[in-house]
C-alpha cells in the first residue's frame, strides 16, 4: 500500500446532466461506504469546466472527470497517475493521443448494466407488443385492438457483450428469449446460448427476431449496421440501439421502416443528438425514441460510479491492473 | 370415464376478434395433443352467431362459447351438462340466473396468465421509465433527457390474486419489487411478499409505488378504486388496471393525472369500450391506453384455452369437480 496521501481533483462540466455532477455529498457519502480506502486520499478539490483546473492539475495524482482542455496534460499534470472518465462511451475524447504515457485511464463501464437490464426488458416487450403503433392510435385517439404473440422463445441477436451487451443479454434470457451474441472473439458467456464474432454476424443476422447493438462507437463499429445487413434481417424483425447513433446508417433504418420493411425499432442514441425538431425521423413508423437514458440510474449514478472507482482504487494502492483500462489502441 | 361419446358445440361469434375464433384446425390440432381424451367426443358442430345454435343444442353435452341468446336453455338443451366461457371475464353474462341448475359453467382463467405476466412487466417498467412523457417528447419532436431511477425495491400493490393478479405478483417479482397482495383471504401466495385482506386495503395504498387492479367486475369490486382511494396514494404513485374499466372511478383518475398528483397509468380497460374518439381520456398527460390486447396471446390464445378445456374434460370423464367454476352467487 502507498503511504504518501494521493491528490484527487474531480472535475465536472455544467453542459452534462445533472445526474452526471460529482458533489461534495457524493464523494462523501462514498467516503463513508469506503472509509479504509478514502483514508489514502489527501487534498480533494472539486471544479467546474476548468475553473480551478490548472491549479488542482498541478498536484494530483488521480483525476475523475475529463478536463476539456487536454492538450499538454504530461506538463500540466507532471503527477498525475490515473485519469478516470465518468462516462462508459468515451468516442468523444478519441483518439488518445492527449493521454501522457504513463498515465492510466479508465472508464466508467459497469455502472450502466443494471439500469440498461431494465431498459432492453422494456425494449423487447415494447417492440412486441406493437406499442409503438399503439402509442400512435393513442395520440389519434383511435381503439384499434392489435393483438400481439407471446415473447417466449424469439430470438435476439447482441451485437458485443460488453457491460450494455451482457445487460441486453440478462433481460433477454429472463423473459425466456434465446440469444445469440455476437463479439470479438466466440468465447462463451454465460447470458448467451451462443456466442459468435463479427464475421458471423451476417451468418446470424437472419435468424433474429431482435438485434441490440452494444457496441463501444470506433472506426471499426460505424455503419456496422449498414443498410445490406438491415436486409438480411425478416421483415418482422426489430432494432434497438443502446451503442451510440453512428454505428446504424439511420437514413437506411428510416426508408426501411418507412417502407414496411422492417417491424419497428428502438433507438437510445441518434446522430446527431439532440435530435433537432425539424428531423424526419421522429415520425418514423414503429420507431421509439429515447432521448439517451437507457443505460444511467437517473437517482444514483454518481453513488453507482464511486463505488466502481473505489474498488480501482483498491487495486492502484496494491499496485494492481486497474480494471475497467482504456486500451489507447483499441480505444475501448 | 363415461362410455357414451359426448358431443360438443363450439359456439363463436363473429363481433369477437379473429385471434378468439374456435376453428376446426385449432380443435384438430388440439386433439392430436390430447389423442385418449379427445376420443370420448363425438359429434362436433362449429356455429357462427347463432347459425346452428337450435339444432346442436338439441343433442350437445357440451358448449365451448357462450350463445347470445341463453334464455330458456334447460328446454333447448336438455343434455347440457358444461358450459364454457372462452373468456375470463364474465362480467357480461351476469346475474347467471340464465344458467341452468346442475350445468357446470367454467370460464377460461388460467389462459391470460402467460401473457399478462409478459404486459404487467412491460407496465412497470413503462410507468417507472416515464415513458409517456418521453414518447408525448417524440411525438412533438422534442428531446428532453429524462432520466427515470432503477425500478428495484418499489413496492406494488396488487389488488385480486387470480389468473391476472398472479402473472402482476409474478412479473413484479421478477425485477426485483416487493409485491403487497390484496384479496379476499389473507392466505399467503408465493409470489407476494405479503398478503391482505380488502379491509386492509386502505392501509397499503400509502405504501404504493404501483398498484395493479386485477379483479374481476363485481357489485363488489364496481369503483373500487375510488377517488378517495386514489387520494390515499403517493403522488409519486402510478395505477394499472388489467381487470375491467368500472374498477376504477375513471373521471377521477384523469382529473388526478392532469393535475399531477399521480405520476402515471396504464389502462388496458377502460368504460366504455371502444373508447370514442371524443373522449377526454386519450389525451390525458402520463397516461398510456392499449386497446384491451394486454393478456391474451395474439397467436395461440385459442390453443392455450383448448388445452385448459380438456384438462377440465379428463376431470369431467373422472367425474371430478371442474377447474375453474363459477360460482353463480359469487360472479366468479
Amino acid at each position: 500500500m502507498a503511504t504518501r496521501k494521493l491528490n484527487l481533483h474531480i472535475e465536472n462540466t455544467r453542459r452534462k446532466n445533472s445526474i452526471f455532477h460529482t458533489l461534495p455529498l457524493h464523494w462523501d457519502a462514498a467516503c463513508r461506504r469506503h472509509r479504509a480506502l478514502a483514508r489514502h486520499i489527501g487534498k480533494i478539490s472539486f471544479g467546474w469546466d476548468g475553473d480551478i483546473l490548472e491549479a488542482a492539475l498541478a498536484d494530483a495524482d488521480l483525476v475523475i472527470g475529463l478536463p476539456a482542455d487536454r492538450s499538454r496534460l504530461a506538463e500540466r499534470a507532471p503527477r498525475l497517475k490515473w485519469i478516470h472518465s465518468t462516462s462508459a462511451g468515451i468516442d468523444g475524447v478519441l483518439p488518445l493521443d492527449w493521454l501522457p504515457r504513463g498515465t492510466v485511464f479508465t472508464n466508467n463501464s459497469g455502472a450502466h448494466g443494471h439500469k440498461a437490464e431494465q431498459y432492453m426488458t422494456m425494449a423487447y416487450h415494447l417492440l412486441n407488443s406493437r406499442m409503438a403503433a399503439i402509442m400512435a392510435n393513442q395520440h389519434a385517439r383511435r381503439w384499434e385492438a392489435l393483438f400481439s404473440p407471446s415473447i417466449s422463445g424469439k430470438t435476439v441477436v447482441v451485437v458485443g457483450l460488453g457491460d450494455l451487451g451482457e445487460a441486453a443479454a440478462r433481460a433477454a434470457k429472463k423473459i425466456g428469449l434465446k440469444v445469440i451474441g455476437v463479439r470479438r472473439s466466440a468465447q462463451n458467456n454465460r447470458h448467451a446460448d451462443r456466442v459468435v464474432t463479427y464475421r458471423q454476424l451476417d451468418k446470424v443476422l437472419p435468424q433474429a427476431d431482435f438485434v441490440v447493438l452494444a457496441v463501444p462507437l470506433t472506426a471499426e463499429t460505424r455503419g456496422l449496421m449498414s443498410a445490406a445487413r438491415m436486409d438480411l434481417l425478416k421483415p418482422s424483425a426489430s432494432i434497438i440501439n443502446i451503442a451510440r447513433g453512428p454505428v446504424i446508417d439511420q437514413a437506411a433504418l428510416e426508408k426501411r421502416l418507412r417502407g414496411g420493411r422492417l417491424a419497428g425499432a428502438m433507438l437510445d442514441v441518434v446522430e446527431p443528438e439532440p435530435l433537432p425538431a425539424d428531423a424526419t425521423l421522429w415520425t418514423a413508423p414503429n420507431l421509439i425514441i429515447t432521448p439517451h437514458v437507457s443505460c444511467d440510474d437517473g437517482e444514483h449514478y454518481i453513488d453507482i460510479s464511486l463505488d466502481l472507482w473505489f474498488e480501482n482504487l483498491a487495486l492502484f494502492l496494491a499496485g494492481k491492473k486497474l480494471k475497467r483500462r482504456i486500451d489507447p489502441k483499441l480505444g475501448y
